[in-house]
């Protein structure tokens, strides 16, 4: 018999053949591979190992002691990023694409300056990103806070931390810290944690992380931060443990803590911790970068305007990932650039948001994909909520002693699939079963015939249909 | 504004209506849930945990001692399905089935006894399983072996074991038994583990469990088992730990050992081993149950022969599962029936046998689903297969120091996926992405343009289009 593994198809184009410069002023992987995403994913690893060994029990499982170090911690991070950053770079050199090292201007829509060169080009992709947004609280300059960069670099372990900010990037920071033994309070504005995730789902995290020990203060406004001297610590974690610093100070000696004062509907007060981070948002680049030079249109809310097809108002200028405004993610910015070069090389695609999934990689995780309840009820669209505790996966049960989890689908009258969420492990993972579903547009009958592997957490998916 | 959580949209015919009457002579759930997937995959999670454990330094956690305790881990796995045996027959009350336990016998296709009750059926659903298969080796029938129903309840740990059949079964439980130090050789008559999943990573993960000391022996043919009286191994496992027995014998005691003798391109061996596990594989059960009454049409194979619909050539009466010897996994039996149960009532369906996704959980996992390269050879389809190492999806890079894995996607000529195999963890759980993307017909193309969400190890896939 001809042996048909040597007959080699057509490869698919997956190099189209343009000439392609990037400026990067920083490091290659943008904030998620560098100070974003993966940093915290990595991190999170660690303190997922260190609960594991902690409950290691449940599985009949004996560790009598468990202790971690911090700054391998965060060594084994900066060592996954490097090899990550390398990869993108390699992968970049091996398609020839020219990688320029510095702060580009955009002197119009074919003509990019970087240090004293200027480049020609026909098209213009703009991924200037997002940058941390520090609200204009008072006292705000006068305090030495945290933002994700420090917190991820941060090699001694504070005895408490308050967090200002309970979305995706404060949840995950608490979830870590609060492994590792500190006090955390998370202080939000809104009346829930994780804004824009399933709300039920997420009053069951929080729940949980109350159970573990973080205060949650919701529905509060912070009007002032500043230092406050407070008798140092006792230096204890929130299980009563020591912990030990590589530089112990004198216990006696006044350290200096940082106070937020609130207020709420139960009136004002303050929480003292040794370290703040804020994590209120991001918001998108949209000044610098010469991009004053190519006028482009804007939306209502400001951002900059684009098509289906990621173009601006500028023909052959496209924006693609945070600057768009859309969704901070670096998965929606890979499908929108996706889109934008099939768009440049003359392959027909368009942009969808229909299932564009979110993760937050607490333990246990949640994860959410398409409509939410609320977001349903806002566009007045009737739907059906199927809600099923994740015990009805058996691969759940064998591998989460004691841990509950639900799984809810939102469904319409014609049984199209139009949200699901995920409460627990791995939830990051099999959201992506219900993301294909949704893009496509599959009818609980259609995805149900799909034959799911037993067992398997994703099976929950079978079970709620 | 109108809540609309509170529109009940029509519930799907989740139930028929149909007055059920469910035989079983054990236990409800099967071999499966009883005596197969779940409690291999509870022990195997505790295995991984001890693992875990074990290794948590390479993400910078301290864990200076690590132990495991048996019997405990049998009491946890016996927990697991006792829970979820309960749970299946809550279900199956809650929607008005009545079971009947006891053997029963098929007296026509509208009549089956059961002790002294004859009961009257319009529709029969033949699922009498599948039972271990113990070939008629030479001495089989003089010395006390293991089926995985032993192995799976032997709470003192032996020194070493043997296996004959390094299929599934057998691969599951020598991951098990290796991780908990005991010296393991698996003997293979094929010239590769893991039968019909994909060659070459079958063989990556026989090099990798090579590595952590499992002996393997391919292409050999076992041909006498019998007791053999040596010298009392010295209760040291592979890492050279003592191991501790509940009753310890006195050591200078000769034990009884196993002694497996072979033959292969070197010629005759023998391998002694305190214990001996047969995991040669299931064959359907095909006699018993008064199934003879039936008279029904067998395939060339001598399995039952159903049609799309699930139905034998009795009409009215189906067989579904391990039965009809198409493939011997739970969910493939679940989709089966509910693809004779949607005939049964009148609602039009068929059953598919393209992508039904097959799972080892190895540590790390292999899985696969739809067709493999050796498949496609076989056929004389032509194909081009994309391979990608694991590291190609970040989040694989940070949780899963200094090992590999592979990703490898089948294609046709028209670019349709035809197979999927995944070497890494958790392969079972995002290979069903690669199972809905075959069973849909989706091509390259369709399947890149779904959201993945980042950083998963799901992206694999996206990253190999």
């Amino acid at each position: 018999m001809e042996d048909l593994r040597n007959i080699r198809l057509p490869k698919l184009p997956e190099k189209a053949g343009l000439s392609v410069v990037l400026f990067e002023k920083q490091s290659l992987g943008g904030v998620c591979l560098n100070e974003g995403c993966i940093p915290t994913k990595t991190l999170l690893y660690s303190a997922k190992t260190y609960d594991g060994a902690r409950h290691a029990t449940k599985y009949a499982v004996n560790v009598p002691e468990v202790s971690f170090d911090l700054p391998k911690i965060i060594a084994h991070k900066q060592k996954v990023v490097r090899k990550l950053v390398l990869g993108v770079k390699g992968k970049l050199t091996a398609h020839g694409v020219v990688i320029v090292t510095g702060e580009a201007t955009v002197i119009d829509k074919n003509h990019i300056q970087c240090a004293d060169e200027t480049y020609e080009c026909e098209n213009l992709l703009l991924c200037t990103g997002s940058e941390t947004f520090v609200p204009p609280i008072q006292g705000v300059d006068t305090v030495p806070y945290w933002t994700h960069r420090a917190a991820l670099d941060n090699k001694e372990l504070p005895a408490s931390l308050a967090i200002i900010g309970g979305g995706v990037i404060g949840m995950e920071f608490a979830s870590f810290f609060n492994s590792l033994g500190v006090e955390v309070t998370v202080i939000e504005m809104l009346d829930e944690i994780l804004g824009g995730m399933d709300k039920e789902l997420s009053a069951m995290l929080r729940a949980e992380y109350a159970k573990r020990g973080i205060k949650f203060m919701l529905s509060t406004k912070v009007v002032s931060v500043m230092l406050s001297e407070v008798e140092a610590s006792p230096l204890k974690n929130i299980r009563g443990e020591e912990i030990l610093r590589q530089a112990q100070d004198d216990s006696s000696v006044k350290q200096s803590s940082m106070q937020v004062n609130y207020e709420n509907a139960d009136g004002a007060g303050s929480v003292v911790a040794e370290k703040l981070l804020m994590s209120v948002g991001r918001r998108p680049v949209l000044k610098g970068f010469g991009l004053e030079n190519l006028d482009l249109e804007k939306t209502e809310c400001g951002n900059i305007r684009v098509d289906e097809q990621m173009q601006t108002s500028v023909p052959g200028a496209y924006a693609c990932g945070d600057l768009t405004g859309f969704s901070l993610l670096a998965h929606t910015a890979v499908r929108e650039a996706e889109v934008a070069v099939h768009t440049i090389i003359g392959k027909q695609d368009a942009m969808s948001y229909r299932a564009i999934p979110g993760v937050v990689y607490t333990n246990p995780e949640i994860a959410g994909v398409g409509e939410t309840g609320e977001s349903l009820q806002k566009k007045g669209i009737a739907y059906r909520a199927v809600k099923l505790p994740m015990a009805y996966s058996s691969r759940f049960v064998a591998e989460n002693e004691g841990v509950n989890g639900v799984c809810k689908l939102l469904l319409a009258e014609d049984n199209i699939i139009l949200g699901a969420h995920v409460l627990g492990n791995p939830a990051s993972e099999i959201i992506t079963l219900a993301g294909m579903a949704i893009e496509l547009g599959l009818t609980t009958e259609e995805w149900k015939r799909i034959v799911f592997p037993h067992p398997t957490v994703g099976e929950i998916f079978k079970e709620a249909l």
